[in-house]
């Protein structure tokens, strides 16, 4: 059985909560209530997590690096500055898809740089809580075809 | 009933006749059945185009933006060189997806900026050909969107 | 009756302890209190903070924001860094007040740049201990407007 | 009996006269006005002073610092460009505030580069007319520190 | 009796966990306990201590300098953005040495800046887990050094 | 009898079809017509071209430089990208004039460059549809000053 | 009737003394005389202006914008440094026009770059003394524009 | 037997019709005859191409590298801009010689890099027509090296 | 006869008056007094000014150019950053001599680059007031090898 | 009678005895046979030298130059920095010819830029040892042509 | 038996005889005496010296890298600009070792970045005389590595 | 009695040998013996060396440095790149005044920025064989000012 731990970097928690002419009117439990259907459809074990804080993101990547689990990441604010992200899926061998509610190219310069997107599989931005979905569904694929092939890289 | 023009830049028409081992064996063909079946299964009429040249891509993005039909592009080397592509998208009111196959974030740096995602709804990259199917959901998720909300933006 | 947090970033723990002949003798208790004298005169909540911790200073900056309060923010080396807090900021629709003790124009070239100031009301920077009393009187007149016209922007 | 000079460059004889919906419906001469109103409750002796020309800045400058005047300066455009009036602020010995009436932190980038900053006390932006008396405040503080401790560096 | 303390950034904890090939099969543990054997044959109390949170260490850092303490840190990915640990460092008058593992100027560019190494003693940097001995050597004769001399700069 | 070739870049083609609000109701056809107008009263030989195409446009570039005529040129997206078009423009010796509908320089950075204006006379942007015909005048004036001067460099 | 302010900037006193190779044998009396024609065939009420200092060009610029006045501008070198005349421009509301003699594409690299350029209409340089014409021309049709559409943004 | 194409970019068609004290007065059909005599004297089937057009280039540079020919390219103002013609060589795993009339490294700053250049065996460029030359020759070299080598990488 | 104008820039009017530890005790009227001195000496018309004004500065500039006169000029802050200044001295075909009391590329980046240096014979700069008479000295060698040379380029 | 000396700079005696997957078996004593040959065969003078040192190559530059040889010189690491051999080249009036074993384009970024590139006739690389060869042939057509035109520029 | 060389680049024979209070007093002499001691008890045959000249420096660092041995190097000025010491150790394949007496970092911002670092095990900065020291027993210690596993990359 | 050493960097040895129209036809011989006769007037012992060598220049003014002779310096291309000359001109405490017979800051960027400049008590740049004259004379009185005031900084 797959496992796939979603994390969610700073303010994320505040999602539905403010903006919604920009953000929506979905929350972030909501994201999560439909990638739980979603991972009960296809049989996956699912993890669910948000911090404001870098170091707890740091430690859950390792922790579902380390267990052999896929990781559906929005970082937030620290995609952009966050070495120690970068170095953690690096070395903890995790799998990850990196996804974003908004088309972040299309913001500040400083939103362009990905730091962590380098060690990703790859990079799903722009479609709002559709995101996570496609992103669950990539990492999910990704996982299955490693099965598959147990030596990836 | 829907419409998505899938467009392919330059040197994609040499996807599986080269570099198997980073690129898979999958041919542009092969990219476009699966396509093809993916959008009578969901009632969209498909048109599946490649050139190497950017004055018929950017042609190509007109007609499709101003017949209304969404766009899965992989503009390939033009993304980050090509502002005409940029303009025809915005100058045609296009909806657009840009898709890549591989994670271009982890290539080279002039990889790195994308002339056109600006101007798209959003970005896939680094699934190999899965991406023009994350791609296409993604795009006609938005197109029954504006369906439903014709004064986008 | 109106609220004003006053939020400090890391190292200001130690003011007043080190340094003397740059940062004078006062400790950052010393500012609180002068800071609670000023509140009680106006009749404004003051609530006071200081963290090391970019993630709780994003908590407390969302938290001050949903509850309408005014935020003083001292965000000391995160000033510089963080995309977090200004995310935070924006996000939470905190009406916030960027305070340094020190000149960060005449320091190292590190610090001219601020990621937050372009969320803020205004920036105060250089006057010691004094510019937090500055800028408490700066966020209570933007919260008097505020009162006054509800429908900022 | 201390004297401050506030200086104000280039185009602020326009405050008040056009685009209030930014700048608001207060003039320069009602700045004047409270600032002496100000000056006259403190005991301080008040100059007041606009010009759009760089050379008459710099020598209102020299007479200020030569004469032990502190100065509250919103140089408006020539922040960005002056290291004349750089020069003579240091050259003099003045005892400088810079004063902004916007965030100019939150304007184009080439607003965020004060090239006076380094050599004021401090900076004070953001907060509309405000800012004259905050700054006024925090000058007379500094000239009555200096009075104390008359070896100031 | 000279007190030393060792502080490891983010990921360390993974170090012989994973990718041996690069950094060996030495562990953390491993590495405290060679130096736990050194310090206790140099008769100086050793504080090891590991944490993925910035803030985590800022705080650790102001412990160790504010108690004379010296500093061996390996702040991992943290040595290249934090102001915040070099604040600390600087602000708490700590005596530190920074160490790595890897020659961090053989790696990617964002790697070869250090926020810290201007408010260090020294840097060593490429030796493996013999890094943390040659620092542990160079902090400890440069404690005895500021011991005879204690009006160090 | 003097000949003015008039070169229009890509998406040039969709003028007047979309964003009337930016760019007006005229159409291509309609700035056509007026200039056919204008070069009938001066006596001129006019060619009028769109392509989309980059290489079509150096060629278009040769022939006029090649034939002795002026060249008015709005390369669009290219203008910003051709070295091409600059090195056809100096290569053939043509004489062009470079216009824009818009204000090139109020737009994104990118545009502000632009690769073909060290090879031409002069540049006219910003006057809508009216650019064409000051580019025109101005065009013909030099073409004129060249007959009686053939020695032109 | 309208009025059009030409408003020259430093060294153009010296146009046609000096260099005639470059800058040919007109003098900027001679421009000021075909604009004088031009002006009264047209029946607008025409003030011609140079000054080598910037707030001299700062205050005409200011009465110009405030009077209703259209504005060509040649500001000579301050076109490329002078962040007041921008702001005088954008400040007072003048509808303006940057004209220059010379291609400042085709010269040094600090030429390439206006400071005033995106707060004016448009801009027509390089063809010497024409440049004048074709700007008056420009800035008449939009006066007569703006007559006609009174809310003009 | 072993075949070459010559690959020429735009411009390179008005080869000795202009500016002859720069390029010399050979035409680039001279080129041709000269190469085609080379190639008649080797052995070597040799194709020649030019095209302004970025589009037919790259597909010319597919089938000389599908054929496994070798190429000697000299793609003018595209070696500096052109992504797609660097992957159409890396993609098509063609052997590939850039060549230059002109010595580009003593021209304008834009033409010191060559997009293409690293994908290519090596450069020669400066010699006029005798870089085709010399080009041949060691394109010629290479295709027998890897004749004899046939797993060259 | 020849005739030398000595023109100092903003702020110089200072000199002598204040950090008399770096700039010495000497004030303008004395440099201007050994200058006469010497002036009388070689039979040299000398004419002195200071203004903290770019535009006097420029006009003085014109009038010596324009008179065949030599400059010496001590251009201050505005040395950094006019291109007016530059203009100028070109334009008037002036002979012109760089001086600076301090070793300006000791000081501040923003020092290190001369706007007028490029147009200037020589730079001079960090001797105090003996570059003034190295200057002077400069200048008038350059004045007469001119007089016998009147072809200067 | 033609004479071409073949300047070496630094690590190229090591050529062949390290690293021969890289740079092949072939010794500077091989390269310097196949030249002496070639240069018999076409009655050519050889001098053939290698320096570590930049100063020797200076000089060597020199002697060649004054004395009309023509160079082939590949200064290896100097290439990208000394500005003294580019001084040495451009002041002997020397013929020189850039050669290149390995393609520097394809490899670190500060091997792209050539300080020598800009005054020598042209540039060879990538052709391992056939370099040499080529650079030979380069070299003695310019010769030759020289000859007959004996006003170069 | 292992060797290690030393080499000490340009101004280090000046060590201990200016700027004590920066350098200290220990000559380059001492710094000899101490590490043949330390070789002496190691077992190791030491080679120690200093040249001004760039190339001296090359060769020597080829013959330590030819001969196998370990090479302890303080490059001085050179570490920042010498590609060629930089080429010598990687294709010498020799094992070497940066050292600085002071801390780099902490100084000037040329002084930052090491050319020859990332072909270097690792570095070792900041601490006076005793860098030599501990850069020994690094040395020693990966010689004796790379003695036990012969097949080092 | 006071001593000068004027040290020539590369390529000063071909001084009036070459391109007479831009260095005149003095060569450093011419050079040499005009600083003599000014030494032997002023009772100065000359030292005059020129060496294409970086290395053999450290060395002369390490040399001169410790001696306590005045340096007159014209480091000729070593001047933009050589931290070593530096290092020895701050290192042995030297009195040093850079020279430049052409204006530097007219001429190639690369020309523009000096190492040594900073390290130096002034510059003199433009004045041809004159600029060893008026840096004879800077360097002398410098010399002699030191005599006077044996605590120079």
């Amino acid at each position: 059985m797959h496992a796939i731990h979603v994390l969610n970097g700073p303010n994320l928690n505040l999602l539905g909560k403010r903006e919604p002419e920009i953000y929506g009117r979905a929350t972030l439990a909501d994201v999560e209530a439909e990638l739980r259907a979603r991972a009960e459809a296809e049989g996956v074990a699912l993890t669910f997590l948000q911090s404001n804080d870098e170091g707890a993101l740091v430690t859950a990547v390792q922790e579902a690096g380390l267990a052999g689990a896929g990781i559906v990441v929005n970082a937030g604010a620290y995609t952009h500055t966050s070495i120690a992200l970068r170095d953690a899926i690096a070395g903890s061998g995790a799998l990850a898809v990196e996804v974003h509610l908004s088309n972040v190219h299309a913001r500040e310069s400083f939103r362009h740089r990905s730091m962590i997107a380098p060690v990703c599989i790859g990079v799903i931005a722009g479609f709002g809580t559709q995101s996570y979905a496609l992103g669950f569904d990539a990492c999910l694929a990704a996982l299955r075809r490693r099965a598959d092939e147990p030596a990836r890289r």
